[in-house]
């Protein structure tokens, strides 16, 4: 095969970082903890935000953009807030570069330096606030539906390509609103939309939930999230949906007029989801060859390789070629024909097998006799023969058929891999060898801690559509009454 | 009407700013120097966006994503490169906050001092040489065609909305290329991309030109520019596609196998436009209504405006809207019903002017019963009154009308403004009154700087496609022989 990835019987973290690197999706940049994002990475991450930022303009959300820097004072306005992000924050000290008085290079010029720090934002809420004051007198100007599509920097010390990277790309929603009732029913329609994503276009089944107290956003009231489980039982945060109350309206004295004409604080949610998810698809879908791609975000949908002994033959091939990709095309099918002539097509195979291309059809001069294609798919890695003239049909079909057959092979993961658990030794047991465990939790910050201190598990979520287990039992941990099951995982 | 505006007349610079800011497009954040982009504003950005990546993908190009901060020593390997962005530079230096000893607050951490300064982006051409040195080998890895979309920051002392900011939004392509031919092409043809862009999408003339030496990007051995007029006769760099030669290639070593085998350094090219677009769009198509929009950019095309004395005529009203509505969606035109009750009809016409939509249709209780539509240009401010049946066709036929009508009259009054000048006496007269100077010049940096420091007139381009006028002559300052005319203006 061209680039060897690591299995992930061996291990399968480095299996993640190969198939990261070697399908030519990321890399680490220059710069600590900054990746680059390469552009077959990048087409996927596109085909990402093309679906979500649909959903968020059919649910009424408008597009804008807000400064990257932040000032430092705005960020301590919201004292939890501050608290969650202070330890991350990359600061903007100065303006200017000078020529190196004492060598070759350039220094940071000392007299100019900023009367204020400014902060590389971590998130928005801060600047966005500030902003909605100005915005927002009275109840006509409500709701605001704002999203950004936007980078924001939090300095990790351990990094890992799109799961944990000092600067990520994100959307990022922010909506004020003049009732509690209307903040929760928009954070919970967010985390739906989220939901609806991961599953229909990612492929991915995730499982929504509130977040415990102390796994919330810093400066909100409730977090909506969405947790998938990756293949080695792990889980991981895919989206969170948060309800803030009127905690940034009180930090930046947003107040609007009612129809009484009295002023009251404006409610708040935000929502946000990022490159992180482009970790998340490959842990769900791939395998030992490499990237498993769900055709709805997949840049290439079919690649074509030709097989030919000769100029002639391969002539011959390619035209029969470029007469089905016309034919794709006005299906809204991407091809892509792979006529190098510097490789083997055993070579093309793997590579785009590597890269995980759902459906393969290759051409040689036996199949040009006999008006067939062989049609591979990268889902199963089965491949058939099939008469030329039902090729189209057929490749169309598989669209369908591979998108629903890798969210099916993921949800048979999850499904394999959740327990009931109402004892501590399982639990010590079994967290060890992966999985979502139902348990029964006392509801107390302490008992959590606790058990993430000697398992290093926590509360992913308390389930809110799948796997609601409302019963009464006891705590796994304290054995104090417990009138539902959450999940406990360990994650990325 | 509903927001004032200054008039062009009165003040150009004002009328602009109050445009800007009442036609909800942006607005100056709390951060100085960086704005908030609107969600109005944001979407014809969005168009352009959308325009403008079809193009760049159509000629082979394909996204990317680098990182926002470059170590400082990057940024020093081109000399030319780092003496252009050095002043202008956001630097990093710390990258934790802590809470503050002596009182409330929060202030930088002294221990989480980085050890090297990292610049945010003012530009992206030494990170990404840092990383195309790991992606090129071989002839076979050329071209390298990647573009990023992207936020920038440059201190500016200065600012203004979309035409100057500290953080802007831009994309910048960045090409790798085994010849200096091929890397002239790419510079070249992206140039005419961005001409196509102006002209056909934005309705906005340009110029196509090389720059002089010293208004070269830093870097390059060659600048392309799109050079627009405003009506005030001032011109507006609109987008540039430089040709970096091996510059950056040597200063970051990256060579290439060719053929042969022998190594060569790579030739590059880079090329970017801006948000500055936005303010391109203001000033060459607004009036002292508001904005003009070009059909192709307008995020609302139609707006409807039901006339009404009472809820039973506004129901009926709006029940036709409906209709025409879907009508208008199936081809392609976005529409938006104003049926808010709060206002009247007149101030939401004024607001929809100010707002730049290109066609509004008013339906009261007589055009029922005549079965008729009142029909708005905002480009020529006239109305009609159509049957009811012929107003889809009129509408869709329009939207082609006033995408002409608007770019022939910036063109008029481009040309309405363009002089040929040949003795230093008319230029330093005609220079106050604004315009293109068409004139000979020696070629040389001396007299271009001087004729700039006597009148704050630039070289805005040597023209390639327009007003291409190559004959003997003698230099507008200096009298000594030139053998073509370059333009000479006033510029944002």
């Amino acid at each position: 095969m061209a680039k060897q990835i690591t299995s992930r019987s061996e291990n399968y973290s480095q299996w993640y970082n190969d198939l990261v690197v070697k399908a030519d999706l990321a890399e680490n940049s220059a710069v600590r903890g900054c990746m680059v994002i390469k552009p077959y990475g990048y087409a996927i991450w596109e085909k990402m935000q093309a679906n979500m930022d649909k959903m968020f303009k059919d649910t009424g959300h408008q597009n804008a953009y807000f400064p990257l820097f932040i000032p430092k004072s705005f960020l301590s306005k919201e004292a939890e807030h501050v608290a969650g992000f202070a330890k991350e924050c990359a600061v903007v000290t100065h303006h200017r570069l000078m020529a190196n008085p004492d060598g070759p290079g350039v220094v940071v010029d000392p007299t100019a330096k900023l009367e204020e720090e400014l902060v590389v934002r971590p998130t928005s809420e801060t600047i966005i606030w500030s902003t909605y004051k100005n915005w927002i007198n009275s109840w006509r100007d409500l709701p605001i539906l704002v999203n950004q599509w936007a980078n924001v920097v939090r300095w990790e010390m351990r990094t890992r390509l799109f799961l944990r990277t000092t600067e990520f790309l994100w959307q990022e929603g922010h909506t004020a609103h003049a009732t509690k009732e209307e903040a929760i029913a928009e954070a919970t329609r967010m985390v739906h939309v989220y939901a609806d994503f991961a599953r229909n276009i990612m492929a991915m089944p995730v499982v929504v939930g509130h977040k415990s107290e102390s796994e919330r956003f810093a400066g909100a009231l409730d977090t909506l999230c969405i947790e998938a489980m990756m293949q080695d039982g792990k889980a991981l945060q895919a989206g969170t949906s948060h309800f803030l109350g009127q905690n940034f309206a009180k930090a930046f004295d947003v107040k609007y007029a009612n129809k009484e004409g009295q002023l009251e604080y404006v409610w708040a949610t935000s929502w946000g989801s990022s490159t992180r998810l482009m970790g998340a698809l490959v842990m769900t879908h791939g395998d030992d060859s490499g990237l498993v791609l769900p055709p709805k975000l997949a840049p290439i949908q079919v690649v074509m390789v030709p097989i030919f002994n000769n100029e002639e033959q391969l002539q011959k091939v390619l035209a029969k070629m470029k007469g089905l990709k016309e034919q794709f095309v006005k299906l809204g099918i991407s091809v892509k024909i792979d006529d190098r002539d510097n490789v083997r097509s055993g070579f093309k195979f793997s590579e785009w097998e590597l890269k995980g291309v759902p459906v393969r059809l290759a051409i040689g001069p036996r199949d040009l006799e006999n008006e067939t294609v062989e049609v591979a798919r990268r889902d199963t890695l089965t491949k058939e023969s099939l008469p030329m003239m039902n090729v189209v049909e057929r490749v169309k079909n598989l669209m369908d058929e591979i998108q629903k057959n890798v969210y099916d092979k993921a949800l048979a993961n999850r499904e394999s891999k959740i327990y009931k658990i109402d004892t501590w030794d399982e639990f010590k047991e079994q967290i060890e060898k992966g999985g979502f465990l139902l348990c029964h939790w006392d509801g107390t910050k302490e008992t959590e801690a606790k058990i993430q201190e000697e398992t290093r598990a926590t509360i992913r979520c308390i389930p809110v559509d799948s796997y609601v287990i409302k019963e009464e039992g006891k705590c796994v941990y304290s054995g104090k009454p417990s009138h539902q099951r959450v999940i406990f995982a360990r994650a990325y």
